[in-house]
């Protein structure tokens, strides 16, 4: 209904991602991204062409408070993955994440090695979006980068607010890095946040630290124990690794291996990405109705006098909703 | 533009409900948390007509975990405002709260004193409604006791899901009944419930159990002073009382007046009730929006085939959902 923009045909756009074309690859997601009304149908036609080639990845996300080196984690374990013959994708959900805005270009010293791997594509978020697109957003990425043949999709969150629910709402395992002193982190670690984990992942287990990082992994190991799994049918583990020697990172690779194999065999896998689809289009259906009911002119215009009345007390709050949703139906642009 | 319903005449009723009639009061509730289209005209109209004179009364919720003795404290602090010349209101907002249902006329030991004191009026909640719906119908109850004369509204909750959070949303002071022995109840205390509350009030300081009762209170005084307040300027107390000796119960009443009147002054109070009616007007227009949308037949009968492609990976989500909000916007009824 509306004309494409050259360039980002979707049938040439589709051929050359699916030829792995990181190019192509960057461009779609910009396209998806893009909240502008002409760029819609291009990325739905984009990602109904390439759906059937998307899905096969591992998808895992990947959180932590700020400090418990993420990003030198994800650079390690990334680069590992990439010389076992994977081709890895890492996408930043935060606009603070570490990944975002100049820190890529800007900061040499961040995942400078991945960055400059042929097997890896890195993604940051985009900057200044509110959760709700970003979130959006990652998915349709996610399925992107999967039909240009990334196997593992890598998803950070800082973890502010609501994000990393939303992560473990589309990501098949969910690991959460911490540091060494689990009673002190415990303390700060924000509640319901171990419940979510297939893994807690102890960082910077090397040099002087690396007895204490073992008994904190121990520590771990016996709360995980304790609480509910977060998948059905795998108990959480615990884990230590170091991102400077690289030791423990291979190991981290056998669980989520193992994760897989259990969880496909089990059924659960599919399962949740079943139930993942399914919330997502639930989701992004609130989030619409809320669009087009707050962006609605005579709404918009509405809404601050009936607030007024209903808070003096001179309109019943049923009426003034009744009003706004007479003008919401009445007065399709 | 309904015609409206004989013996509902809202003029009749207003006039009737302002006297203090609570066979009109009584109605009136009925006509409001009717689901008919039919009465929602009169409803609101009764409500318009009786709005100046609502407002006027001091909301109280008040929650525990069964067997924390809600009914007889209910009945004791009900029964000694009525002796202190209030008109006390006591409403129930869950399905399965100690009023609902039989149990006050079936149960003849559950308030029973309460019930037949003519400046007590009980109701319990709608039976079988969800709790989105009892929230609406709650908060719309109170304006018609408050109408009706009553100038203390109790409102009963027994804290299953979210609806103690519903009820902190619509009162002015909020109450947690606690039993002795803290150490053994907070473990299994709902996470987040004392943040909410005002008074943490630990019933049953009675007999031999009267000693545990006050060294209980001051270990949730104790634990109340690490706590955020639930009011801003009001440090939240813990007390102890005796529904069946009646002790402490004076001392009840006195905290809330105290409460009042410095929440009043420092202009807390009048903001907490502005904030809750916008909130009220916000969470009505979600209610509302999500039940048009998934009510609409031809968006009832898409859904299931939107998923089922969404779900096999043959349709992109945005695209179905766009879908969707064609189906919703093209064909209104």
């Amino acid at each position: 209904k509306k004309a494409g923009i050259p360039g980002l045909e979707p049938k040439t756009l589709a051929a050359d991602i699916l030829k792995g074309n990181r190019v192509a690859l960057a461009r779609a997601i910009t396209l998806v991204e893009s909240n502008a009304e002409r760029h819609f149908e291009q990325a739905q036609q984009l990602l109904k062409l390439l759906l059937p080639k998307a899905g096969r990845s591992i998808r895992i996300g990947i959180t932590g408070v700020p400090g418990a080196g993420k990003s030198t984690f994800i650079e390690a374990f990334g680069s590992y993955l990439c010389s076992q013959g994977h081709r890895v994708a890492v996408l930043a959900v935060d606009p603070t994440s570490s990944l975002t805005g100049g820190s890529i270009l800007g900061d040499k010293t961040r995942m400078e090695k991945l960055a400059g791997n042929p097997h890896a594509f890195i993604r940051p978020s985009p900057s200044g979006g509110k959760l709700g697109g970003v979130h959006r957003k990652t998915r349709e990425t996610m399925l992107l980068c999967e039909a240009a043949g990334f196997d593992v999709i890598l998803v950070e969150t800082v973890g502010v607010g609501q994000s990393e629910i939303l992560v473990r709402g589309m990501v098949d395992f969910f690991m959460l890095l911490a540091l060494t002193g689990a009673g002190d982190e415990l303390q700060g670690m924000k509640k319901g946040i171990m419940e979510i984990a297939d893994m807690v992942l102890i960082n910077k287990a090397d040099g002087p630290n690396e007895a204490a990082a073992r008994k904190t992994t121990e520590e771990y190991r016996r709360i995980l124990h304790f609480l509910q799994p977060s998948t059905k049918g795998w108990e959480s583990r615990a884990l230590s690794c170091s991102s400077v020697t690289g030791s423990g990172i291979s190991d981290v690779w056998n669980t989520v291996e193992e994760f897989e194999k259990v969880s496909k065999q089990s059924g659960v896998f599919a399962e949740r990405r079943r139930i993942q689809s399914r919330e997502w289009i639930h989701a992004l259906i609130s989030d619409q109705l809320e669009f087009s009911f707050y962006n609605h002119p005579e709404v918009k215009a509405l809404l601050p006098k009936v607030e007024n009345e209903v808070i003096a007390g001179t309109k019943p709050v049923a009426s003034g909703v009744e009003e706004l949703f007479q003008a919401f139906f009445k007065a399709r642009p």
